[in-house]
């Protein structure tokens, strides 16, 4: 008889039945301790074996005071979720590491609300769901770093490289090396008056590519006076794009695809050909970026690493191992919504 | 001394300690159990209310056969998943149910293999990580519909209406709806040759939809034999439009958005106006369709609804309720990818 065909999974109750022995004499025997003969010991592995019994999750989680799994709780508003591409990259990343390590992820949503965000950190922690936690869309009021070390809960945030987290570690992603060779590549090009449309400023991430953007260009000698917010979202970045045309840019960076696919439609409608009369670029790569007409120029992230270095961070944390993985670095890749300038607007 | 200053949840030693009890004098007064005293009892639960004590989710567990949770086993190239736009949504919508349920998430992404998703649900069950489990991506060949039921465990499935899934209750996505509408609306336009790009034939939900093209053909007096399968990918479906644009059709319906918006760029590389010399229509009404140039028609899918649905559907089972929830029905929304075609081909 197949354990399948039981229904429900083998219990210890189970084994000792089968092997003629108490549950206690099962525990003796499966982890090699004295008090049982050798031919006990061998008779209870070979039912354990037969029945394919494990301990469950939660006898092992109180033998041992682990969970088995780590958190991952989401301040947004759930119909949101599928507009940032990073997120679905970076859970990808997360599991390839989790993939063979006995933990699990344990995911939760919990819409916009800063408060319900840390109820459910305290509540996963009170009832010992979670052994571990990634902190995503860290704001610049963010409670978060101060709670999780005072929960006791060990955590790796994610967020720009060089960013201040207090006592948890944070895998920084060079979001300003994107920016500032997005900005190189446009001045090259000849491009002078480049603007920037940000994304949401209640974020770190977006507040850095802001400074980066800001950085590069007064590096290059160039004013740094033509930006404006988009919200992550292509209303956003439809709205920036019609205010900023007005200052007559020859380039506008977006702080994401979204953001750039909707200003591109905005320039088109304007009467501009991209990217003869105005080169853009994006930040994502987003699955569509290649695809579009005319191909994006656009910053790649790799989200699916930068998961995998933040799962195998917390990990080393959990364990109490020392761990310092480097983060990829983000890439310019050059389509064609980039060009020279022309000579005269 | 608040609970977060202690570093590490209050255990229930903690609580017999500060009431001066057993451990098992605290697990009777907090049960509401005879076996102590009225003055006992008011100790304790004071002493639990102030240290915010709550059993642990294993020791809860343990005493009712129940793990709180529930499963998510995607078997998927981690990497793929940014690019589907439905499986965020989804998350979305199952979290909504979830908040406030007491039970979480558990998400496990094993790759592209049939025999490590089985695993993952066997050792899910084994380990008693899940009370029930989503099934998705349902393949032609699927071994999960009579597998979980063996293992005995609930579970939901998300497929095309009227799939059959054995044991397994489907919650029915009317995809179907969307393709009959998308004809329809073309036919309306004045369209004839409408060809169609198929997903990948391996999913059930790609299938679904070619049979809906073919069946709306039909049902409107043409023939149905302009087909292609563009693989749910920007590449794939560029490739797929390259071959049918050879046969000349006055119009394209794609079963993703991502193909569409790749379509289109084939179209204009090839000398085509969209939508003056070839109509097109996607699936998904994904963040950016909206805002492309011209902004696509597409079949705008409800994933948060059908992730709500089906965790509604997943907990109702699991606690042995009745409940015959509905699915959403997939929406048309024309925007001017789409037009009469020219008199002339």
């Amino acid at each position: 008889m197949s354990p399948e065909t039981l229904g429900t999974p083998p219990t210890i109750a189970d084994v000792a039945r089968l092997a003629g022995v108490s549950k206690g004499a099962v525990s003796l025997a499966l982890n090699d301790k004295p008090g049982v003969s050798e031919e006990t010991r061998r008779r209870v592995k070979q039912v354990a074996e037969q029945l394919n019994w494990r301990p469950s999750i939660h006898a092992r989680a109180m033998l041992r005071s682990r969970a088995f799994a780590v958190g991952l709780v989401l301040a947004r508003d759930p119909r949101q979720l599928a507009v940032d591409p990073f997120f679905a990259g970076f859970l990808g990343g997360v599991e390839s590491v989790l993939n063979g390590s006995g933990l699990v992820l344990v995911l939760q949503v919990v819409g916009e609300d800063a408060d319900k965000e840390a109820d459910s950190y305290r509540r996963l922690v009170r009832e010992r769901r979670i052994d571990g936690a990634f902190l995503l869309d860290i704001r610049h009021e963010d409670q978060r770093p101060a709670l999780l070390p005072a929960l006791g809960l060990p955590a790796v945030a994610v967020g720009p490289a060089g960013m201040d987290c207090g006592r948890v570690p944070v895998v920084g992603i060079r979001d300003g090396d994107g920016i500032a060779a997005a900005v190189g590549h446009l001045v090259e090009l000849g491009h002078r008056k480049i603007a920037f449309v940000e994304g949401a400023p209640a974020y770190r991430h977006s507040t850095s590519r802001l400074d980066a953007w800001r950085q590069a260009m007064r590096a290059h000698g160039l004013s740094a006076d033509l930006h404006d917010a988009g919200h992550f979202t292509g209303q956003g970045g439809a709205a920036a794009t019609r205010r900023l045309l007005r200052r007559r840019p020859t380039a506008i960076i977006y702080a994401s695809d979204l953001m750039a696919i909707a200003g591109v439609s905005v320039a088109r409608e304007a009467g501009l050909d991209v990217p003869r009369d105005l080169s853009v670029t994006g930040f994502d790569d987003n699955p569509e970026a290649a695809h579009l007409h005319p191909p994006l120029t656009t910053v790649r992230q790799d989200p699916v690493a930068v998961g995998a270095v933040a799962a195998e961070l917390l990990l080393a944390q959990i364990d109490g191992r020392q761990a310092t993985p480097e983060s990829p670095a983000p890439q310019l890749i050059v389509r064609a919504s980039t060009a020279t300038p022309l000579p005269m607007r």
